[in-house]
């Protein structure tokens, strides 16, 4: 009886690591994102079921709340269940959320990681995302606040005047106010 | 002849990437950090070259530009050559002066990620690094600066003032200096 949060990372299944293959092999549940490479669904033995939660802007997506229910009841079932999560559970992925809803249910999870795009993106670019003398630094932000509302403009400047690399995950739709806010 | 930059993570085997793991399998010759789970090692065939290039601070250590003369030599030999650094390569890895060096050297490489200690070491701890409306952000920072100079008054009140998370990479030594910069 045991959720696990396994990071799909940022690529297909090469860049996934060694334990989140094997709890995959290993699984008879995967409730999974949107925007996960097809492909690691595959490797999930036959009879698995999936159970898709992706939350999509602008379409009917499935309410956080729903899906710590669902992991609740299938951690509850005493089945492996897989978590897979886009990234790393941890970074912007609402894990947290899940971690904390299993544990009031008494349910146990585990954490395997997985490649953030912001360093798995920029490095299959050929871009360091740190560079000595260059970047001292890199900050990874959401652009979508808790509440949806407007954007802290406090803060964008002060990671704007951050030398470093920054990268805003979420942010399509809040680019054109948060833009400015960074070049400050 | 390719030199594959290949990070390695920040824990054991089950925490390297597939991608990782194959091209340990095949190599011919391993250049190595300190700090490396020792593991790791152990996946590379009968006969591969081992070649350790760690960094320590206080103790005699490679110079970096006799690193990119290693890699450039080795890559020009046309075996399967393996640059495995602790974590991402590129983050705080200084893999992009080896890049650099190897392509002026016309020697391809190519980029294989690695678990960086800033996500992976607080997930395993059971810590989201970022969590909806407690930290919205995370900021991977040197704590040990290209010239070795002081810290940077400025930069570190300015990561001090977000409100997200900070991990701070070979910061034990200037720890002193940091944390009350960190703290106004």
């Amino acid at each position: 009886m045991t959720v696990h949060l396994v990071g799909a990372g940022c690529g297909g299944p090469l860049w996934l690591v060694l334990r989140a293959r094997e709890l995959l092999q290993d699984a008879a549940h995967v409730v999974y994102d949107s925007l996960i490479h097809p492909d690691l669904l595959q490797l999930a033995p036959e009879g698995c079921e999936f159970h898709p939660v992706g939350k999509r802007k602008g379409r009917p997506s499935h309410n956080q709340g729903d899906v710590n229910e669902l992991l609740v009841r299938l951690g509850r079932s005493g089945d492996n269940v897989v978590r897979l999560k886009g990234g790393d559970p941890f970074v912007f992925g609402r894990g947290g959320e899940e971690a904390i809803a299993l544990s009031e249910a008494g349910i146990p999870w585990t954490y395997t990681p997985g490649i953030t795009a912001a360093i798995g993106g920029l490095g299959a670019a050929g871009i360091p995302p740190t560079h000595r003398g260059v970047a001292d630094s890199i900050t990874l932000v959401t652009g979508h606040s808790a509440g949806g509302e407007s954007p802290n403009a406090e803060l964008w400047r002060s990671i704007g005047s951050l030398g470093g690399t920054k990268a805003v995950y979420m942010g399509a739709s809040s680019w054109g106010e948060l833009h400015p806010l960074l070049r400050q």
